[in-house]
C-alpha cells in the first residue's frame, strides 16, 4: 500500500503530466501550460499576473529552451516546499 | 481549499518533521531518524540494509555535519520524484 509520502510524490509527478500533455512536447511545460498549472493548482496562482508568469518561466528555464522539463519543475517544487517549511517552523515558534 | 498539489507539498514537509522532532536537533534528521523515515514511509525501505543507510546518509549530507537538514531532504525527494517520473514515462510508452 502507498504511504502518504509515496502518494505525495505520485501527485507531484501526476500534476506535471496533467499539464505537460496538453500541447506541443508532451514531456515539458510550455509557458501557457505552466501558467495553467500555477493558476489551477496553487492558491497563490489566483492572484498571479502575466508578468509574474514571465518572470517565473525565466527563472525556472535553466537551459533557456522556452520549456520547463521535469527537472526544472522539481526545482520549482523544492523552492515551494522550502517556503512551506519556513511557514511550518514559524508556526511552531 | 487545499489543492492535491498543495496537500502533497504539505505532506513532504509534515513527514520530515514527524521524524526530525524525535531526538537531538528538532529541525534536522539524524542517521537514526532518516533510517526510520525511509523504513516506515517508503516501500523500498523494507528491504534496506544498514550499509545502504550509511551510503544514503553520506550522499545526502552535503555539508558533512552528520545531520540531514530540510534542504538536503529536498534533494532526496527530488531524486525520488525523478525516479517516479521515469517509471511513469516508461509506463506510457
Amino acid at each position: 500500500m502507498e504511504s502518504p509520502l509515496e502518494k505525495a510524490l505520485t501527485t507531484l509527478v501526476y500534476t506535471f503530466h496533467k499539464y505537460s500533455g496538453k500541447e506541443g512536447n508532451k514531456l515539458t511545460l510550455s509557458k501557457r501550460e505552466l501558467k495553467e498549472l500555477v493558476k489551477n493548482e496553487l492558491e497563490l496562482g489566483e492572484k498571479i499576473k502575466e508578468g509574474d508568469i514571465d518572470h517565473l518561466m525565466k527563472s525556472l528555464d535553466r537551459n533557456s529552451d522556452q520549456e520547463i522539463d521535469f527537472k526544472e519543475y522539481s526545482v520549482f517544487l523544492t523552492t515551494l516546499c522550502m517556503t512551506y517549511n519556513d511557514f511550518f517552523q514559524e508556526d511552531k515558534k
